[in-house]
C-alpha cells in the first residue's frame, strides 16, 4: 500500500476483464457520476467500471486489491450524504452496479424476489405489481435509487411505520468482499443461528465492508384499499397523542403517519400553485395518516378508519379532518407531503438535518429545538416535518431572507448544524436517522458518536477491509497513526473532497 | 497470553472487587452450573462470579483482560448447545448474570421494557402482564432462561411466525466488551443509520464478542382473544398448503403453526396418560394453529378463524378440526404440542437436530429426509415436528429398540447427524435454526459452513476479542496457527470439553 499503484497496468487489466462496455475513462461518460445527487460533492475517478455480473465484480475487486486501487461503489447516485462520490484524488475506481439489474427469481407464493443490486426501485415496484404483490418501501428518488444503494444505506421512506426500513425487508444478500471473495447468502431462512448475523452487518455499511451484488427481498400483499386522512391538530404534542390513538385503533392497518407545521403547508401551497389546502382555516399542525388493507381486510378498512377518527374527534385529538374518497384524492394529499422538501428549498438557502429521537420524545424535542435554534440564530426559520411515527423528522433551518447561500451554509449554517446535532445527541437521538453518514456527516459522527461504538466500527472495518480500499473516507475512517499497537497500518491518507456547491 | 495467568492474584483482586456474595470457589455452589441443561457437557471453572451491576461486570472483565483469564458468561444455563458451559481446563471464570435481574424501566405507552440481562423470561412475562402488555417470545425453558441468554442465542420458540425471534424484539442493548469498555445503546431509536448495526452483531453472538448486561425490549398489546385449532391433514404437503391458506386468510392474526406426525402424537398420548387425542380416527399429520387478537380485533377473531377453516375444509386442506372453546382447551392443545420432545425422548435414545430450510421447501425436505435416514440406518425412526411456519423443524432420529444409549449416540448417532446436516446444507438450510452453535455444533459448522462466512466470523472475533477471552471454544474458534500473516496470534489452545452423558 505504500507504493503508488501502477494505474496503467491496472487499467489495462481491468479493460481486458470487463471489455469496452464495462470500463471507460471517457470524461463525458464519467463526469455525470462524479457529483452527488444534491450537488454538494464533486470528485474525480480513475475510470468508471460497469461490470455485468457478480463474477466480474469479484474479479475486478481482486484486481483492485492486487493493485491497491480504492473502489467507490455506486448505484443510482441518489444518496443524500455523498456516500457514492469519490474523493478529489482521482485515484479511486468508480464501480457502477447499474448494469446488473436483472430479476433472478420471483416467488409469488413465498412472496419474495431475488434481484441484482442495480435494479431501480421503481422497476422493483413494477415487478412486484406485475405479480400481484408489492414492495412496500418507497421514497422520492425511486426512479434512480437502486436495490444495492438502498441496502447499503438502510434506506427508509414514508412506509417505515408499518413495514420497516430496508433492513426489515432484506431476506438474503450476496456481496463481494474486499479480497474479492463472494459472500453468498441469498437463500432466505426465517431462522438461522449459525453465528453473527453477517447480513445485518453488511446492511447499512455504505459499501465500506463489501459490495452488494444481489439481494432477496420480502414482498407483501398488494394494497386492495387505501385511505388517506388529512388532519389538523393544534400542536405537535396532540399529534403525538393522535399517533398513539391510531396505533391502538388501527393496528397493522396504520401504514404512515406524517406531520408538517402550518409554515410547511403554506410553503407547499406557494410552491404548487394548482394545489389546494385540504382543510379550511388555519391550523398549527397537519397530520397525514395512511391506512391500507390487503384483499382480506379491504371491506373492513373504511369503517375502522372512520370509527377511529370519530373517536379522535370526541377526544379532541383533531380539529378537522378530510378523508380521501378515492385514489386521486389520496395521491393529492401525498403530493402535498412529498412537496415539503422542495417547497422549503425554494424559500431559500437552508441546512437540513435527518434526525431521530425516541418516538415518544419527538414532540418535546421539536417544541424545544425549533425555538432554541430560532433564538440562537436570529432571522432563521426552523421547521420539522416528516415521520413522527418513526421518531424521525427532517429538521430544516432556513436562512434569513437575503443572505448569500453558499457563504451562509458554510458559516452560520455549519454552526446551526452543530447545535442541532448537539441537541439530538443530548436527547439520546441519531444525527442520521435514514440518510446514512457518507462523507457529509463523517466529521459530526466522529465528533459526537460514542467513542466505544466508533472504536468498534474502526475495528470491524480494519478486520474486513485491512487495506482500506472499499469506499474510503465514507462512514468510518481507518484508525489514525498512533492507534493501537499491533494492528496493521491504516490506509493511505485520503485527499479531502471538494464541496462543489 | 503466553504466560500462565497468576490465578491467586486474580482471585484476590476479583474477591476484593465483588465481595463474598459476588465471587465463590466453593465446589458445592459452583458445581450445579458446570453441567449444561441437557447434561451433555461438564466443565470446570476457576470460580463463579455473580456481579451485581454493569459497573461490576465491566471492572471484572477488565481484570480478566489484565490477567488473561477467559470468561464464560452464563444466564439460566438452559442453552441447548453447551454454549454456557466452561471447558475442562478449569482456567475460565464462570460469570453468572443471574443476580442482575432488575427492571430498569417499563414504558406502557411506548410498549417497552428495559431490564437487566439476568431477568428470567417468566418474570419478564409477568412484568409485561402487570402493565397490561405482553412479551410475546416464549419457550419451554422460560422458568430459567434469562434475557441475556435469549439475546445471546437469538432464541426462537412457538410465536416466531408472528413476532419474530429475539432479534426482532430487541430495541436496545448494553454490553461489556472484551477490554471492559461499555457499549451502551439502550435508547430505542426506530431509525438510526450511524454505521454498522452493532446491536445486531451482538445478538446471537453467544457471548463471544461481548457480555450483554441489559436490553430494551419491545412489548406488544395483551392478547384479548385466542383460538387454537387442532387440524388433521393427510400429508405434510397439505399442511404446507394449509399454512399458505391461513397466512392469506388470517394475516397478522396467525401466531403459530406447528406440525407433528401421527407417531409423535401417539408418543405424547402414551407419555401423558391423562391426555386425550383432540380428534377421532387416525390421521397422518396434525397441525396446531393459533390465532390471537388484541382488544381491537377480539370480536372479529372467531368469525374470521371459522370462515378460514370452513374454506380450508371446502378446499380439502383439512380432514378434521377441533376449535378451542376456551383457554383451558387451548392450553390442552398446547400441552400436547409441548410434550412432543419429552415424549420422543421417553421412547429411548435419540439424536436431535434443530434445522431450517426455506419455508416453502420444508415439506419436501421432510418427505425426502425422513425415509432417507430410515433407509440408511435400519431400525431407526425419524420424526420431524415443530415450526412449519418458520421453515424450522426439530428432526429427531430415535435409536432402534434395545440399543445402549451412549454408545449408540456416539457411534451411529454421530453418523446420522452428519448425514442429516449434509442434507440440510445441500438444501440451502441451516444446521442450527434456533439453538445456536455453542460447543455442540462447532465442529459441524466448521465442516459444513461457507468458508467465506467462517472467515468473516473469525476476523470479527479476532477484531473484537483479540485475546480470545470471551467464551472461548464456542461458536467461533480463533484462526489457527498458519493463518493469515500480519494478524495477531490467536488465543491459547483450548482443552477439549468432556462429554458427560
Amino acid at each position: 500500500m505504500s507504493a503508488e499503484p501502477d494505474r496503467t497496468a491496472f487499467l489495462a487489466a481491468a479493460t481486458a476483464l470487463l471489455g469496452p462496455r464495462g470500463l471507460t475513462s471517457d470524461p463525458d461518460l464519467v463526469a455525470p457520476w462524479l457529483t452527488d445527487w444534491r450537488g454538494r460533492f464533486t470528485g474525480r475517478a480513475l475510470a468508471l467500471a460497469s461490470p455485468g455480473s457478480t463474477a466480474e465484480v469479484a474479479a475486478l475487486v481482486r484486481l483492485c486489491a492486487d493493485h491497491g486501487v480504492p473502489i467507490v461503489p455506486q448505484g443510482g447516485n441518489s444518496g443524500m450524504c455523498g456516500g457514492a462520490t469519490p474523493d478529489a484524488s482521482g485515484g479511486a475506481l468508480l464501480l457502477s452496479l447499474r448494469r446488473m439489474d436483472a430479476v433472478r427469481q420471483l416467488d409469488r407464493e413465498a412472496r419474495r424476489i431475488t434481484c441484482e443490486a442495480g435494479m431501480i426501485l421503481e422497476n422493483l415496484h413494477h415487478a412486484a405489481d406485475a405479480a400481484g404483490l408489492r414492495f412496500p418501501l418507497t421514497l422520492g428518488g425511486k426512479g434512480s435509487a437502486t436495490v444495492g444503494g438502498l441496502i447499503s444505506t438502510n434506506a427508509g421512506g414514508t412506509q417505515v411505520l408499518r413495514h420497516g426500513s430496508m433492513r426489515a425487508l432484506v431476506l438474503g444478500i450476496e456481496a463481494v468482499l474486499a479480497d474479492g471473495s463472494l459472500f453468498s447468502a441469498l437463500t432466505p431462512l426465517k431462522k438461522d443461528n449459525r453465528g453473527f448475523d453477517l447480513k445485518q452487518l453488511l446492511i447499512g455499511s455504505e459499501g465500506t465492508l463489501g459490495i452488494i451484488t444481489a439481494a432477496t427481498l420480502a414482498l407483501v400483499p398488494a394494497v386492495a384499499e387505501r385511505i388517506a386522512v388529512w388532519c389538523a391538530v393544534p400542536s405537535v404534542q396532540v399529534a403525538r397523542q393522535l399517533l398513539l390513538h391510531c396505533e391502538q385503533a388501527l393496528g397493522p392497518a396504520l401504514e404512515g403517519f406524517e406531520i408538517m407545521p402550518h409554515a410547511s403547508l403554506a410553503a407547499v401551497l406557494a410552491y404548487l400553485p394548482a394545489a389546494r389546502a385540504p382543510l379550511a382555516g388555519d391550523h398549527a399542525w397537519h397530520v397525514l395518516i395512511e391506512a391500507t388493507a390487503d384483499a382480506a381486510g379491504a371491506a373492513a378498512l373504511r369503517p375502522t378508519v372512520e370509527e377511529a377518527m370519530t373517536a379522535a374527534f370526541a377526544a379532541r385529538l383533531v380539529e378537522d379532518a378530510a378523508f380521501s374518497a378515492n385514489e386521486s384524492q389520496a395521491e393529492a394529499f401525498w403530493t402535498l407531503r412529498d412537496s415539503v422538501a422542495p417547497a422549503e428549498r425554494a424559500k431559500g438557502p437552508a441546512v437540513q438535518h435527518d434526525i431521530s429521537v425516541p418516538v415518544e420524545r419527538m414532540a418535546d424535542f421539536i417544541d424545544h429545538a425549533a425555538p432554541a435554534i430560532e433564538a440562537a440564530f436570529p432571522g432563521v426559520e426552523a421547521v420539522a416535518f416528516g415521520h413522527l411515527g418513526d421518531g424521525n423528522v427532517h429538521f430544516h433551518v432556513i436562512a434569513p431572507p437575503g443572505v448569500e447561500g453558499v457563504a451562509w451554509q458554510e458559516g452560520p449554517g455549519k454552526k446551526i448544524s452543530a447545535q442541532v446535532n448537539d441537541m439530538v445527541t443530548a436527547w439520546g437521538g441519531s444525527i442520521s436517522a435514514e440518510h446514512g453518514i457518507g462523507q457529509l456527516k463523517l466529521g459530526e459522527l466522529e465528533r459526537l458518536g460514542d467513542p466505544v461504538a466508533l472504536a468498534l466500527l474502526r475495528r470491524i472495518k480494519q478486520a474486513l477491509d485491512p487495506k482500506g480500499l472499499l469506499n474510503p473516507g465514507k462512514l468510518v475512517r481507518a484508525e489514525r497513526a498512533g492507534g493501537r499497537a499491533g494492528e496493521a497500518a491504516s490506509g493511505p491518507g485520503l485527499a479531502p473532497n471538494s464541496p462543489s456547491a
